[in-house]
């Protein structure tokens, strides 16, 4: 699997697999996040048109989206797995070619990692560790304000679409319903949206992961502020009728970016990100009253599970 | 979860459980590395006096003791959990303290972390960020060169035996017993050792959590040097006998560092840790001849099993 790790260099001065840790010059601000997929949980190996490289580019697609999230560079990437015994080599080796390819689309080094056996599902982490300029030049959850625009980047529910159509088990048989699952098996982190935001002067924001009402509660609670989205403004993805909105804001695993931020530098953004060609829609806007009012045109709807979180 | 990780502070700028990602000012060299925990392999929670707060101080040393074989001090620590839901969550916090107290015994902050849910074994993995003064003062695998003695930290065998008595189900009767199974289920990451060995002019050497024979193996094979050691001279944990040396020298998972380095920092060293409470003891000695010889005195003696790793 070394071929897959990064070699020693004048950015990465030693590489773990060769040592008990890696070691690199380090950056003034630093911007670290750690996540696991689990089999099972996250991904099943039966879903039609399953693939460990697309696994492997996943796992780094998770962890980037939160350095995404704060506006941050990425830099360098540790991966831990926990392996059964009897996977085939072959699939070892796809797994670990999806890592590294994702790793170097998004200039980041895998500069260590660790196996270990299982008797269990997969379970696969990646830590990884990118760079901002300033403390200031990041966004955060914290700092909306009442009045503020809130806007989401790219379009959304065809990750949830996708994992539908991955559980029926059927092949899916339309340019549509590929690129749902699409989404889902290989989305495609906001990393430059992220910066292009900062750039712009947005300072509040966050990836939905967890779903877009979730992260709207996450950045307007911390204020002790509320929000109403119009679901009928929120850009679906192609292919979904406007009944379908649930898709886009439950727990959607769509990595996409949601902001916060008054008209002014969300009309920046939105020209910024244009030129990346990520569309940025206002789909609502923060208010006063605490809780999330959805509303479709003039009337009010509810979500029957909003958001997902374990534990807590 | 949230009372176990770190607080914002003028260390910690962003803690991650609040956002994305944490942030952190970042050091001039940085030392990082990531090991996983996988329950039916790592651990078993059928032990006699298993408790998820020692499991959770295991999973920091692990890491710990490859931040320690490199000579460097730790600073910020990331926690991914793979946990069954039915897990009590009297459980799951026994487990955080652990991790939170291991942390901060080392004077590491635990930045950030996510929770996964499992169907399956419990998969821990933790990643250890450090910092050095400088890349030449570091403890590396490759530089051995021949006639160079070769030096262990503490005693060995402990946590074999411990391991072999755990799995015979039979709580401790002894205070040896104890200790064995104490040595496995807590190990004592050299962290200050690991910095000491480097301060004394030590530049090679590596943790034995693979087993001696395999470290021995890792520090000559990269120099085409081989090496000899006495098993007489292991210093075998109290309560085992001289003939039970292949606990020390195997798939030990000692946490302790082996090292190489001429006669004098050798002795430098040794002074050190003895100011540290930490026994260094001289085992063998780097050759010219590949391979590594095990001598029971004057006679060649011979391991089934040398070492041990995944996939490799």
């Amino acid at each position: 699997m070394r071929k897959y790790f990064a070699r020693p260099s004048a950015k990465l001065l030693v590489a773990a697999p060769e040592d008990d840790a890696a070691v690199w010059r380090g950056d003034r601000l630093v911007v670290a996040t750690t996540d696991t997929l689990v089999e099972g949980i996250d991904f099943r190996l039966d879903w039609p048109g399953f693939d460990f490289r697309l696994l492997g580019r996943r796992l780094m697609s998770i962890n980037l989206s939160d350095l995404a999230a704060m506006g941050a560079e990425p830099r360098y990437a540790l991966v831990s797995l926990a392996l059964r015994g009897s996977m085939p080599s072959n699939d070892v080796d796809r797994l670990y070619a999806g890592v590294a390819q994702q790793a170097q689309r998004f200039g980041c080094l895998v500069a260590g990692g660790d196996f270990s056996e299982t008797g269990g599902p997969l379970s696969l982490t990646a830590t990884l560790i990118g760079r901002v300029a300033s403390a200031a030049r990041t966004l955060r959850r914290a700092g909306a304000r009442r009045g503020w625009q809130i806007g989401v980047t790219g379009r959304l529910g065809g990750a949830a679409a996708g994992l539908r159509l991955l559980e029926t088990r059927r092949r899916p048989a339309t340019a549509t319903e590929r690129r749902w699952v699409r989404a889902q098996l290989d989305p495609q982190p906001r990393v430059d949206a992220g910066r292009a935001l900062v750039s712009a002067g947005v300072r509040v924001g966050g990836d939905i992961s967890d779903g877009l009402y979730r992260e709207v509660q996450r950045i307007t609670e911390p204020s002790r502020l509320g929000a109403t989205i119009d679901v009928r403004r929120l850009p679906l993805a192609s292919g979904l009728n406007a009944n379908q909105w649930p898709l886009g804001v439950e727990d959607s695993e769509d990595f996409e970016l949601l902001c916060a931020a008054p008209a002014a530098p969300m009309a920046s953004a939105k020209a910024a990100l244009g030129r990346l060609g990520v569309p940025l829609t206002v789909v609502g806007e923060v208010e006063r009253e605490p809780g999330i009012r959805l509303l479709d045109g003039a009337r009010v709807v509810r979500l029957r599970k909003p958001g997902y979180e374990h534990f807590h």
